[in-house]
């Protein structure tokens, strides 16, 4: 990992993986932690969503996603998809040892931890991330038992049609999380589409409830990193290179929810022209 | 086409795909309809939905589905998914114009016209299909005009986690059908999952509109082309032979929402090793 990371003469460059346009979340907090690095992002919007798929399935998609951006030249991969972090980060860094892999779901946890003042927590996400138990085994290793697990499917496209207020979500929010908010002092928010709806979760759980978006924890261990090993460069204007593999119809307003603004450009790719075939 | 389907000395092979296993209600119809026809499905379940995507990204998975199962040597396709019948279905035709295909657009859309007294017709599909405009285009080549197109994204997931009772369901079929239902008297679910929450649209709508699910359309007239063509024979046992590119981690309960029942064979297939790379 050292030696590839010596000597650099141009801006670093993280590159971010989602399964969709929900990672920008992460982008967003990456660059207003992080003023001088360059972001390369790529959203599979062709398949997007991974939570509701298998682990074999997954674990594919999720290398495809991280060999396309090692081609792109990037220094460091952040995993954004809560569900490809929970169910792939072990396999990816098996896969692609030579580069620094950060996930969403440790530095979660981390930041849980640090304010839940009772131990209780709850981890909300998609299908495939509670199935996979992630978030429960990392706070399991830290002696932390009382752990309350909710998959909550419908967040996902309730952010995506910007339905975020209103009687609709507040339902949907108590249907799900009914069962855990008299239980914890805390929940990880563990879909980069949750914080969208973090009004009407904050509404339905009250605010005695710490709710940790990870993309802030993942921000500040990703700086920590780049701190430590002293790689922060002066990068004048940093740049964001988008791509997608699918640009859906409703892209513009998916980008304004998500980020904030559109970028610069914005790039149709197919990842059958990196993958093995 | 008639040279292909002359001579058949096996039990007629229909093949059958959707983006995922909401098709399989298309499946359901057929079997019930045709007693003596094989069947076999694809369900591209790791990249469902396509109804959020673009119409280049749906021509190019429709093609590898059609593919896919000619290579099964299937004797005719059904479109079972609502959203690549309106994008993709005469692209289809023009690439594989061997072989007979059908769409479930065009089958209710006429069934929408016969039964529609007003004429006054409402379309509710995903995103992709509503954008289409595809059954809008084949109502106003029949001089009908008064059409009312209304994208219900939610729907989908609704229906995938079996909630289609109760508060939640009702409050989002209100959201979205509140204003075309005052104006039309037939309304075509336009979506292979809307069949599963038709009690809850039913209750919305009201009694006196027509809703018109187009499975059974396409099975009405995939039997008279089947019938006039002479290409019906006693199969026996008739079979059922699935094939899904991913087996989700809830597809036992997927599949009896939507055929009632699990198949002996379930059979998981990549995409790429028929696809053109």
């Amino acid at each position: 990992m050292k030696e590839s990371m010596e000597n650099i003469d141009k801006p670093l460059s993280i590159g971010v993986f989602d399964s969709g346009i929900g990672g920008l979340t992460v982008v967003k907090t990456l660059r207003s932690v992080l003023k001088d690095v360059n972001i390369v992002y790529l959203g599979d919007t062709a398949r997007v969503p991974y939570g509701t798929k298998s682990e074999e399935t997954i674990k594919r998609f999720a290398r495809e996603d991280a060999a396309f951006l090692i081609e792109k030249g990037v220094d460091i991969i952040v995993v954004a998809c809560n569900t490809a972090s929970s169910v792939a980060l072990s396999y990816l860094k098996k896969e692609f040892n030579h580069i620094p892999i950060f996930g969403v779901v440790e530095p979660g946890v981390n930041m849980a931890i640090q304010v839940s003042r009772s131990g209780h927590i709850g981890i909300i996400g998609t299908i495939a991330t509670i199935k996979s138990h992630a978030h429960k085994r990392i706070l399991n290793k830290h002696g932390i038992f009382n752990v309350y697990e909710k998959p909550c499917p419908l967040f996902v496209p309730l952010a995506e049609e910007g339905l975020t207020k209103g009687d609709i979500p507040r339902l949907i929010a108590e249907y799900y999380l009914k069962g855990i908010r008299e239980k914890v002092d805390t929940i990880i928010l563990g879909c980069t589409h949750y914080p969208i709806l973090i009004d009407t979760i904050k509404e339905v759980v009250g605010d005695s409830i710490h709710l940790v978006d990870p993309a802030h924890a993942v921000a500040k261990e990703v700086k920590s990193f780049l701190e430590k090993n002293n790689l922060l460069k002066k990068s004048g204007q940093p740049t964001l290179d988008l791509y997608l593999t699918d640009i859906p119809p409703h892209y513009h307003s998916l980008l304004s929810i998500f980020l904030g603004f559109t970028p610069d450009t914005i790039e149709k790719v197919n990842l059958k022209d990196i993958s093995s075939c």
